[in-house]
């Protein structure tokens, strides 16, 4: 049987790219596509979706992510902006109904890879800074990734992060490590959002065995 | 005849190079070295040098300019540090004193060569940030080649300078402009400051001869 | 009265976006879309194009160049694989059927600059390599464009060109100068073909005032 | 009690910052410093060195191996050059002589990361290229550590390796992989050779305990 999807800010350009990845994925089924704008809560209950995917706004998210998971689906967030302290009321409303969320700055393996190498590396070079280069139409800095990235350094204190917005750009991060005559830099580069979608199908399909809330989608790789 | 050399800030880093330098080229005489401490305006009567090098200290560059000028020398600045209001005031004392002197942010002649350009492609691609990287022992930010750079894409209105500090590095800098589904990146890495002697030297041989104040070795090459 | 354009290589990732920038151009009329198949000649005299637009492959490029000339159009080519010895030839056939043709192996302004502003480092900085990065579907190398690069900085011999080819690249070229304690680095990356068309729709627009044969689109910028 | 060592090829760059590391070393204990030349042999035994460092070239390293092994000293191996199949002649002769080996390509603990890291995303992004770039007077190419970083994803068949030989660079390598939409890049720069010492002196302390021989300071961190 098919996993029923919905999903959520479609008309944005993660959201369309994520209509066309689910529609060629013979396990899903696209059952809704909604905006802002849209009633977000009664689609889920006319569509019984069994998962939504949400690329829709900072300032949106947590609200977006209180409907999903009171209308019983399993959430799988790829908007950014969600503060560390909310973390916690989202676990407590997935208690409470039962379902699943998964919140993952960013979908790309490569992206993923740079993550779990800085960690590594700050065990050993204490000294580094991270830099993150967005196209100008980026609404929230600095990025979810660069964030998560820092906090996955988390032996560290005040990393400091460094956000570029220029056209030309899509979506790069730089974690550069200095040490005794030395520098180490990691560096990922996304060309397009086809690079997310593996990812984000991943989570679509996994999503209702990770119970509770799913940080970071290193946690399923 | 020889040129007569004296170096304030001899036992710096960029000095000490100098000193070498200035040993090794036989058009000039090293006649004098001075430190923080020493008393600059007697030793340039003593040694009656013709130029002084200066790489010591942001907050002791404009002090030891006026004792430079004052006392009859041509003054070759490499420190940074200096405010763009100082400048019509170091153009004054050059009149008054008769003498020349030459500020620049960067000797390296790759770093001349990302000025220009830079200067060159911000008329087709405005949108533009700085990066400039140095070891955490650099005192001042942003580096005076950043400020220099800056102030030669003038048609553009504030542009944004970041600072990186880290071991490991020694002096760098990146200029990265943004377009259409483009970006263009003029990168500079200095790896030692053999770098500057052929610029240092050339400033030396050249100042007599440049009336008044010059700001940037580019006016030279 | 509008310029009549023709696109041949119509369905290929170039050509379809040429279309559309003609399409969007009000002083251009699109007449026609041709393919490797159909028959460019015959297409040509019947739907009376000025200028045609080629973005074909390297080894029909040649014979495509021949018959758009030798059938009165102006022709402007994207295409890459013309070798230095075939310029003569085009050049000929220009002069003798009174049209004109303007070859660019990128359109990219950002691409240009590198190319002028290597040219001027390789005076001063005389060590040079120049790596090229493009996706693994890219047929022929080197780059055109590096090709290009190499034979403005002529004042130097035998330029190491090294070609990379790789998932996840679009096409970008890096110029590395290497000098005394120094590096400069010219980088320019394009993420999408956008970046391609202000160049390409400039150059349908001047090539009727642009006689004989034009090779490099720095030469109308 | 101090551990005996011997410096081999003490007046090369390496090798004359190697003398001052173990000079400055409590538990280590200068007793000899060779150069191609001298007699390698009876300087061991006249010394009575317990470890070897042998900074040399890549034409006269095995030979001085066999020399440090037959003499019953300890080798520490920063020559690059070993080819494979004289791995296993080395490890033999350490079996007979009962002493131990330690070879390793690149002493710093950056460069040990990037490979560590290279191994780690190549089983989940296949397509890799590995740039190297050093200044122009290094002799030998592509550089052990390029070809050690390839040997670390044996996995994956022919691994294109490009060496890159400039003024103005020291020690570098890029290794590129390529997925969908997206690149990712492990980036080491070496500015000077104190980078490597903290791994020499860490492999001169360790090597009496590491049986056999060992390949990669990697093993040993």
């Amino acid at each position: 049987m098919s996993i029923k999807v919905l999903v959520n800010g479609a008309k944005g350009k993660m959201g369309s790219e994520t209509l066309k990845a689910v529609r060629a994925d013979n396990d899903l089924e696209l059952v809704g596509q909604t905006d802002i704008g849209d009633d977000l809560s009664s689609e889920i209950k006319k569509t019984k979706a069994d998962v939504v995917v949400d690329f829709t706004q900072p300032d949106h998210v947590m609200r977006n992510i209180e409907r999903i998971i009171e209308n019983g689906a399993h959430a799988v967030i790829g908007t950014t902006g969600i503060k560390e302290n909310q973390l916690s009321i989202i676990e407590k409303l997935c208690k409470e109904y039962k379902v699943n969320c998964l919140i993952a700055p960013n979908f790309a393996i490569g992206a993923i890879l740079m993550m779990k190498f800085s960690q590594e590396a700050a065990k050993y070079m204490p000294s580094v800074e991270i830099i993150e280069l967005h196209h100008d139409k980026k609404l929230d800095k600095p990025s979810g990734t660069a964030i998560k990235t820092a906090q996955m350094m988390s032996n560290l204190k005040n990393i400091p992060i460094h956000s570029v917005r220029l056209p030309g750009f899509v979506a790069h991060q730089e974690v550069i490590f200095g040490g005794l005559g030395q520098t180490l830099t990691i560096r990922h580069d996304t060309i397009n959002r086809e690079s997310f979608m593996p990812g984000v199908i991943l989570a679509i399909k996994k999503i209702q065995k990770l119970p509770g809330l799913t940080y970071g989608l290193e946690k399923i790789i």
